[in-house]
């Protein structure tokens, strides 16, 4: 039998995917929900269409912009916490390496071995900071690109998965018709979508395909209740 | 002088700050949008009224319930991670030793204290696999009661969010009067709730309230000129 190399393949979603999929499953979802709860109070495809491309244009801005500003922030903080991290080693040195000492007691090395650890990994002040950072604050550095490419991504996913509920608004007369199309389209396409992101991120997809339909049902449904009640 | 001790204070938001954040920031900003939006195309404020509560309970839906299962595909992605590891650390420990092995190198730690840091951590079973969960793929332990905690916070956040712009809606009788209300209103709240996160997550608590209202601010902007457009 032919032997073949061991690949460590644990999946760790690359961030585009994780971007297409946030911004996917909200644009399903929101737009769905609000085009369905109109469909129960008004009675114009025309004013559906208008409410449902003003909330895809706000949620796309709202997820994307917000999305850029959030990862610029987070780069920032990971600056801030290294630019003290660098103080302290040099401030209080004793402080940082009792802190790399007790990493490392907790995995049960030896009293020796554990000086030895301490006493290479100060030997590098920047090796030292980079320690602290992912080891004691769980901070790995951030890729400076991130910020933009995640809020393009984002925002766009936000827009292609928010155009297939109304697209049944545009295309029939009646919102009653319309409203069936988009519940058939948008829970397929839910449904197809959930199956995908359950492949990439665990191995139960068709579970993962039901989670997506039920809360992009839930939420129509809540949306058209309201809507009825108050409409 | 007296000498306080060292107490290091690095942030780190609690989560249930963070869901705070993500539930509100969302609830101020797409509902304000899209009532903005709708007040260019539509001469009703119970119209509008009724979109935005379907939008309200559609968002915090979406949010709460979308946060609800990630936490917990989270939790299950971090087992079959676990599962995995421990099946490794069995079947194939002298990759996995390299693995840890090659963690230490990489801080520069000399040959013989490298051995010394893997035979004590390999030395346990449980300890090994906690190490390279953490370690190699920067995994933490999830906690069980989050998923929950984590949906509710987000979803009455944005339902507490939502209900900020709607008000004048409910106040004022015409449109345009609501609309001037809705948009003084929200930017002021986005401008409170901006500054407040970033005396939280930043150093520069302005900066954040300036980028705060200019996403509310664009968002409501994109939405009004589409509605105005098509309506």
């Amino acid at each position: 039998m032919p032997q073949t190399p061991h690949i460590e393949k644990h999946f760790t979603a690359s961030e585009t995917v994780r971007d297409l999929v946030i911004g996917m499953s909200d644009g399903l979802t929101v737009p769905f929900a609000l085009a369905a709860g109109l469909s129960g109070a008004v009675d114009s495809t025309a004013l559906i269409i208008t409410a449902g491309l003003a909330e895809v244009a706000a949620g796309a801005i709202a997820m994307g912009l917000g999305g850029y500003l959030a990862a610029r922030t987070d780069a920032e903080h990971y600056a801030s916490e290294k630019a003290r991290e660098e103080r302290e080693t040099r401030e209080v040195p004793a402080v940082e390496e009792a802190e790399v000492a007790a990493v490392f007691r907790g995995y049960g090395l030896p009293e020796d071995t554990v000086a030895a650890v301490v006493a290479a990994i100060k030997a590098d002040p920047n090796r030292w900071v980079e320690f602290m950072m992912r080891f004691e604050l769980g901070m790995q550095v951030p890729d400076p690109r991130r910020a933009r490419n995640s809020a393009i991504t984002i925002a766009l996913a936000y827009v292609a998965g928010g155009l297939v509920p109304l697209a049944p608004y545009f295309v029939l007369g009646s919102v009653h018709a319309a409203l069936i199309g988009s519940v058939v389209t948008t829970l397929s396409a839910l449904s197809v979508f959930g199956y995908v992101k359950g492949r990439f991120t665990t191995n139960r997809p068709l579970r993962s395909a039901g989670q997506t339909v039920l809360v992009g049902g839930l939420a129509a449904a809540a949306a058209f209740t309201i809507a009825k009640l108050i409409g």
